[in-house]
């Protein structure tokens, strides 16, 4: 990962300067739910703003945590496909969807796909 | 937890609604170490600004994570306390910072409390 001015050594904080936004983890989880073109991200029931999209698929991209790839679907289109570090995320979104089924009422998950746990609602 | 406008019902955005930002879950981290009091809080490694953390502060005890009480080091003071939707945190702080330490080089963690797994930097 990038190395950037850190606000402590903490795990946590690092981590949070990473992702901690409202935006970022639902970017992630619609990629580990099969997701990969920006217009995919765009449609995704929270309505995230073109622009908002844009910068955190750089962030992810400058980060580790995505990789930019020719589409095989759209032709000159890109698609983003999770890296390593990126895949390595699924048990801090399956702990953070974990808690909010459990604890925020009229939550809803659903299994996007047959390799992936981490539900989203779509 | 307090009702309020959801971007949609999954539960990853309905818990980054409340937990999404750079602040919330160092709070919750220091609480889950065994800080109680603002100025503790305030001198932890990262520095929070007083006026973001008050603002953090009422926005937990609005969501229902954490409890003012009356301080009994300090009289007249508050001092602040996990309530049991806080203490469900502590899995998503745990999978947060094992994802911290083991993929952000320089990160540590250190054990606070006997009683308590989340580790912090202070």
């Amino acid at each position: 990962m990038k190395k950037r001015t850190r606000r402590s050594p903490c795990p946590v904080a690092c981590a949070l300067d990473l992702l901690g936004d409202r935006w970022t983890l639902l970017i992630v989880r619609d990629l580990m739910a099969g997701k990969t073109h920006f217009h995919e991200f765009a449609s995704s029931p929270e309505k995230i703003s073109t622009n908002i999209l844009t910068d955190r698929l750089e962030h992810l991209q400058r980060s580790g945590v995505i990789d930019a790839v020719a589409s095989t679907l759209r032709t000159g289109s890109k698609a983003y496909e999770l890296t390593p570090l990126g895949r390595s995320m699924r048990p801090v979104l399956q702990a953070i969807k974990d808690w909010g089924l459990t604890n925020i009422k009229g939550t809803a998950a659903r299994i996007a796909t047959e390799q992936d746990s981490v539900g989203r609602v779509s």
